[in-house]
């Protein structure tokens, strides 16, 4: 198969060549910056480098916060609403989290448009790298092991059951907090202890380190000022968060927002569990042809 | 509180205890055979054991197969439908799995019924004990180790997750079964190697043990016939099974149909398990009012 | 090779069944009640069956405590020290924990004889095969899940440590006592709680379950006076074992002398440790000569 | 007690700091140049600083590869044998990793020196806290996860068999190579693959991450050649380390020789074990007296 791969950080990168070594063409654009020895440029255009492809493959997210394609390796800017009138009649479009506007347009060009983002066996393959990239930020910011440290994980969702096990496991009491009474039945049977948590308040001061998963606002002023003086604070949560950070400065308490995971800490891994939901989606669209 | 604790196996017997211990006041009824020295019983009819009780227990299932009240340690027969009238007015009633019958009369009487198995967090924590309560099956009828064995879970739903990373911690090399990416994302995320279970057929002769936890059925006489002849069949499934029992009698395959878990394997527990669900229903009941 | 496999339990219809799949040409002695179908006797006498053997193995351990063969699959009693004359010139004999007169009587024939209980890695595996025998033992015996009941092992030797993991990995709260400070900081490492031994007493009342690996009078009756009346002991010592009996009773303590493990829950995989272990002894043989 | 804590890294302030917090007196020297708010200087020179002290803590090691005091957070050169002389009678010093040349002098003073890294808890502890460390490396130097990817630990000491542990329950696929058989079944019991360290060759070429612990030239350069081009490196093996770097270097291989684990990684972790190893040691002593 033909495959063109657009735009995007090194997941996707390592997307083209794992799709490379499993034997299928493939042309990018909109990487022109990837690192030498990587992947080449195929073509000047969108148009170009999509002609004749099976399948094109967009970013995850597709559009930036400015309106523009996710495109950090590359040298230029591209805005995604043009670039995707130039793809091929009949071609699968793969993206991840379009916008409604781009859902709209191409499903007037018409254009087949997937978002892989919906599937579940990239979702739970990607909290699982979250996890494991979650670790990997508190050990390079810690000064003391993961084990025998008492670490509250706030949420009890696919990232915050996957980090507790394995920080269990390295030996942390580990506590969640969540609010149904069927995640907490889960916590424990977990092995981990369990708290509500709307009601976190005076526990807090215990812990060491405390991640948090939800996003809404748990980590207030009122709780930050109930956390040890060195407890680190790591906030999974995109944007906005869910710790107020203007507090946590104020109180200089040691506070990660770790965006981006885990494109930063294993986008090679990353860059595969999208390409193995690429290939179940054209599976799936070839069976049931 | 008083609560009164009407029939049911060992399980029954725990919760009645566990809720003396807590400081409650405790009648049971259709609870004659017990051990003694566990519980006693307080009334000649279930009229006379439920007066002035806030809240009446009744056992998991309430109604046996055979249309009566699920009562092993009764030395009488109870029906379900003429007892539950004899049930005080306004009392909270918690049963577990009740029919329909039951829960149209009990609409009509009125009284209040709960079916606490309708609950996550008892559902979870029973899942829990039948996984635990499966290997202590699986550890009774094999002349070889967890460890090192090649086990196939068929079914990744709660009792096949919990099952299968209790079995990877032991040491076997656990393979699971399932339909869904997500679940399939899910079993690699757990480490364990994932199929198809619709295409189960040639590696079935790989595995010394085959834990079904699926209720449909799977294990049909083809698949029966590429199984070792020394391999171990246990079935969780409720009735009818996943297995063709008949044809698995005739290959001269060790089968265990494993009913009855967590009540068998760890009453105790399981018995722990149903107060907490009763007592956070009475919790969440006073707090809406 | 020819191998002559002499008496011993189902372990050793095991190693004999095991080595018979692996293309060894097999003979048999003093295992004449096997179950049908497993293996078959060779011949009338020993001599007769060692006739032409490269290897001959003993049991284990090979004499019983009334200085007989350890042959529970024979219907005759045979004398061990008379049997060993009957065995070929130049013969490697693989036994386990032969006793002094064996020893020296072997020296004087002279044999070759080989004890393959001193073999490291046979002490490892069948320490695992033992401590997952023990979570047998305890499953069976228990009303409560080994999920959040509090377990105290005593000893961190091999099989302690072993069973520490194991019993951590399925949720308990895990204690392991110890003398030395390195062993309780290994404990401390496997995320248990560390407690002195010899220090026993207040804390005895918290557990649920205690297990006794400690080949000496630890479990005295003061120390069963602590217990809770409904815990269970499980004692893995070796004779004398490391428990009061005799007050355990009194006491009406739920008392268990798991002696014979992993032979009486796991007899397959510990016939396969031997083979594996006599067939390394045999391999070191030729590299050496 | 009053405690003089000289030299050393991040590890001596948080033991200072620590034994603060437990209600000792505390003065340090050496530590001129710490982090501010952690420790403060107490004495000009080290006789003052150790006047009346009942125990004196020297760093790990004490004397660094100069010959000087091991002291990265002093502004000033020390010389370990000058400082010892000035150290007050009868006072007991605990050193980390002492060499015979301070041996020497303090049995001639005389002075009590006690060794604090032959104690085994400290041993286990610092193998624990550097398995994590080793996992914090490689982390941050790898672009794939842990979870699923193939990695061969090379050495099954402490270190090496407390880092599998972890790796596995981070979902790796572990292999662990070493010479012993009774090592082999350790590995194989951990549920790890076991490869012969003296045979290592052709697998190489199938691991993501190589990680050594053996102090030995074990990645010479025809088994570097073996490795995948991509492969991560991590020797744990202190100076002279166990891999032909100027080889790797040459090969283009990601090598990283993470020596000063755990100091690096944990310091506040290792400060306390040293902390609990030296309260070990005085309690010890004040039995024995």
């Amino acid at each position: 198969m033909k495959f063109t791969v657009i735009g995007g950080d090194m997941r996707m990168v390592s997307l083209a060549m794992a799709l490379e070594e499993d034997g299928h063409e493939i042309c990018t654009y909109a990487l022109d910056n990837a690192p030498e020895g990587t992947v080449k440029c195929c073509g000047l255009t969108a148009k170009l480098a999509s002609t004749g492809a099976d399948c094109v493959i967009l970013p995850l997210p597709v559009v930036n916060t400015r309106g523009k394609l996710n495109a950090p390796l590359s040298a230029f800017t591209h805005d995604p609403y043009e670039l995707i009138k130039q793809l091929p009649d009949g071609c699968l479009i793969c993206a991840g989290k379009p916008d409604e506007k781009l859902i709209n347009l191409a499903s007037k060009l018409p254009l087949e448009l997937v978002d892989y983002f919906q599937r579940e066996e990239l979702v739970v393959l990607n909290a699982l790298a979250t996890a494991e990239g979650a670790i990997s930020v508190l050990l390079r910011n810690s000064p003391i092991t993961i084990w025998e440290s008492r670490i509250l994980i706030i949420g009890a969702g696919r990232i915050g059951k996957m980090l507790a096990e394995r920080l269990r496991d390295l030996g942390a009491y580990v506590t969640v907090s969540a609010r149904r009474e069927a995640d907490m039945a889960n916590i424990r049977a977990m092995g981990c202890k369990a708290l509500d948590t709307r009601k976190l308040m005076g526990e807090l001061s215990e812990f060491d380190t405390v991640i948090n998963t939800v996003p809404a606002m748990i980590l207030d002023r009122p709780r930050l000022e109930r956390l040890k003086r060195d407890a680190l604070i790591i906030d999974l949560a995109s944007n906005p968060g869910g710790t107020d950070f203007e507090a946590a400065r104020e109180l200089d308490l040691n506070t990660i927002w770790a965006l981006g995971l885990p494109a930063e800490t294993a986008p090679v891994t990353a860059g595969r569990i999208i390409k193995e939901t690429v290939l179940n989606i054209i599976n799936e669209r070839q069976k049931t042809k």
